[in-house]
C-alpha cells in the first residue's frame, strides 16, 4: 500500500478535503521537529499569529488544536458547558444537529431552533428562543447545505450569551471577523479553504468566554486550561508540555497560512467568491437548480439539485472513474437529491469551473 | 515561515517524535484522497489489518483514531468508564498519573496503586488492589521513566476486569501481544517506534470489552460506537461518515507499516533491542548511571542520571546547537536529574549509538 505503481490523483471538488495548496504539501517533507524544539515553538507562535489574522481576532487564545474540525466542535462545548447550562442551537443542517448531540452529552439543556435545510438561521428567532442562555451556538457556513448565516446580526443580538460559531467551511474562504461580529468561541478545520490536509482544528476564544470557562472539563485532551501553556506566551501561561503536538501538520498549516497572506486574504476571499459565482451561474445555465436559498449561498460550497430521473451516486461514480473528480452527495433527507460541489483553497480558480461543468454534463447524459 | 532559507534538520533522539521512516514522509506527498474515496477506504482497511499484526491481535475493532496518543488515552477511558465505575491504575510515571486524571474526569472511582518511578508496576499488588474493578489500567512502556512492566502477568491475573494498556512507546519497537496477554483496550501513538509524524492513535478493542462499553459516551468525537462504521467492514458496521479522517496521515502510517512488515516485525524489534542495548552499555562505559531498574529497561527509550554538577538543560542545549541532536529532560521530580534518550523507528540503528555517545561526552565536558 505504500508504493503503488501509480498514484490515484483526484480533483477534490467535494465538501472537503480539497486539494491542498502545494506549499502545504511540500512543507510536510521538511525534516520533522520535536514539539519542544525552540524552532518549532517559534513556528507555532507564527501559526497562532497567522490564525488570528484569518479569524479576524486579537484573541490571545487562538491556536490549532490537535484534532480535526469535529474535535474542534467538541472542544468548543466541553470547555464551556456544565450540566444544566442552557445552550441555544440553530439547526439548519447536519452540523447544527451535531452541535445538539455534542452539547447534550455535556449535560446541557439544549434549546434547539430549527430552520428549513437550505435556508439560513434567522437571527431574531435564534436569539429570542430563550431569555438568558449561557451559549448561543450556530454554524456560519453549513457544509451540509451550502448556506451562510448572518453571524454579525446574531452577534449584535446575543445579549449576555457567549456566541459559539462553527467556521469550518468559512475560514480563509469567506469573510470572517470574529471580533467585529462578537464571536466568543470559534472552531474551524484545515481541510477546507485553508487548503491543508485534515488533522487540525484552528480555534479561538475571547477573554469574555475565557472567564466563563469550565474549570475542570470532562475532557483532559481538549482542556483549554492545560492547553494554555502549550499555545504559548501570548496566553500569559508558561509554556509547558501537555501532549505531543502534530508538529508536521502545524508546519504544513503554517506554510498554507503564509501562502494565503502573501496572496492577500481579501484576494483569496475574492478568488473564492469569483469561482463560486462562475460555477453557480454555469450550473443554472445548464438548467440545473441550486439548492441553497438565493442570497445566502456559500461561494466555496455549492449545492445543486439532482435532476429528476438521474441517479446521484451513478453520476458521482462516473465523475470519479472517468475524470478523477470527486463531488459530494447530499446529507440526511437530501442524500439522493442534492450534490455538493466545493471550490476551496487552490481549487477556487477559474479553471475548475469548465472542468466541473463539462464533466458533469457528460456524466448526467451518460447515466440518464 | 513556509520557506526558510534553510531547514533545521534534527536527530530526534528524545522521547518522541523520532525521525520518521522516509517511506512515511514521502507518502505525505502523494495526492491527497477524500475520506470517502474508495481508494482511501481500501488503504484504511490495509492500515487496520497492518495494525492488527503490530498489536498482535485479531480484534475487528482495530483502527487509527484521528487524534494523538494522549487522545487515544482519553478514548480508552471515555468509552468504557461510567460514573462510579472502579478503575485500578498502576502509577509508576507520568502517564500512569495522567490515566488517573483522565479516569477521574469520567467520574471513575480511581484506585491508584503507586510504584517508585524507575521501577515496574508489580502485577500482584496491582491486581490485588481491589476485589472487583471494572478496569485495570497500566502503562506498558512508561515514556517518562524508560521502564517496561509485565503486561502478560497482569493479564493472567486480571480476573473479570478489562485490561487497559498504554502501548504508546511500545508498538513496533518491543514485543506486543495484545491477544495472548489479554489486553482488552489498547492505545498507541504514531510518533514513537512506528516512525510516523505525531497525529494518530492506533487503537484496539477486544470483543469482551466491546460488550461492556458505554452506550452513549460523553465524547461524541471519540465515540467508538459511531466510529464503528468509519473503521470499516470488519467491525460488522456499515461504513458511514462520522468525521473527516486525516487521510494524508493515514496513508503515511500505511507506508510505515508496510516498511516495518517488509523488514519483518521480529527483525524491527531485534533492531530496537540491539540499538538500545548498545546505547545503554556505552553510557555505562562512560561512567554514567542508568535510571530505570535493571531487567525492566526499555530498549527504545533509555533513561540516564545526570552526573553530579552537570546542568541538564545546558547539555541538551549544547547538543541541539552543536550537533542538532534532541534528547529529552526527565519528568516531574526528575526533570533536572534524568535524561531521556530515544532510539525509535529509523533511529534504532547502529550508527545512532556512537553519534549520541560521542556528542554527549563532548557536551558534558563542555558545560561542566
Amino acid at each position: 500500500m505504500s508504493s503503488p505503481s501509480h498514484f490515484v490523483s483526484r480533483h477534490l471538488f467535494g465538501p472537503g478535503p480539497c486539494n491542498p495548496y502545494p506549499e502545504a504539501t511540500t512543507a510536510l517533507t521538511r525534516p520533522l521537529l520535536g514539539h519542544l524544539d525552540p524552532e518549532f515553538i517559534a513556528e507555532m507562535d507564527e501559526v497562532c499569529a497567522g490564525l488570528r489574522t484569518l479569524w479576524g481576532t486579537e484573541n490571545a487564545r487562538t491556536l490549532p488544536l490537535s484534532t480535526t474540525g469535529s474535535g474542534g466542535m467538541e472542544a468548543a462545548f466541553v470547555n464551556f458547558v456544565e450540566p444544566g447550562d442552557v445552550v441555544v442551537v440553530g439547526v439548519n443542517g447536519l452540523f447544527g444537529e451535531r452541535m445538539c448531540d455534542v452539547a447534550s452529552r455535556m449535560g446541557a439543556e439544549v434549546v434547539r431552533v430549527d430552520f428549513e435545510w437550505g435556508t439560513p438561521v434567522d437571527p431574531v428567532k435564534l436569539t429570542e428562543a430563550h431569555p438568558d442562555p449561557k451559549i448561543i451556538a450556530v454554524v456560519y457556513a453549513e457544509t451540509s447545505t451550502g448556506v451562510a448565516s448572518d453571524i454579525a446580526e446574531i452577534g449584535r443580538r446575543k445579549g449576555d450569551a457567549l456566541l459559539l460559531v462553527d467556521a469550518v467551511t468559512a475560514i480563509a474562504g469567506v469573510e470572517l471577523k470574529a471580533d467585529e461580529w462578537g464571536i466568543d468561541i470559534g472552531y474551524a478545520g484545515t481541510q477546507k479553504c485553508l487548503g491543508v490536509a485534515p488533522g487540525l482544528a484552528p480555534f479561538t476564544v475571547s477573554d469574555r468566554a475565557w472567564e466563563r470557562r469550565v474549570e475542570h472539563p470532562r475532557s483532559w485532551y481538549l482542556d483549554l486550561g492545560m492547553l494554555g501553556g502549550y499555545a504559548g506566551e501570548a496566553t500569559g501561561s508558561k509554556r509547558t508540555y501537555h501532549h505531543t503536538a502534530p508538529t508536521g501538520m502545524v508546519v504544513s498549516l503554517g506554510a498554507a497560512i503564509t501562502r494565503i497572506l502573501d496572496e492577500g486574504l481579501d484576494n483569496v476571499i475574492a478568488r473564492h467568491r469569483a469561482a463560486g459565482a462562475a460555477l453557480q451561474a454555469g450550473l443554472e445555465e445548464m438548467g440545473l437548480e441550486l439548492f441553497a436559498a438565493e442570497g445566502h449561498r456559500l461561494p466555496d460550497l455549492t449545492t445543486v439539485k439532482v435532476p429528476e430521473g438521474v441517479d446521484n451516486a451513478a453520476v458521482r461514480s462516473y465523475l470519479l472513474e472517468h475524470f478523477d473528480i470527486e463531488i459530494g452527495a447530499g446529507v440526511g433527507a437530501y442524500t439522493d437529491s442534492v450534490w455538493r460541489i466545493g471550490l476551496m483553497g487552490p481549487n477556487a480558480q477559474p479553471a475548475s469551473v469548465p472542468l466541473i461543468l463539462g464533466a458533469l454534463k457528460e456524466a448526467i447524459a451518460a447515466v440518464r
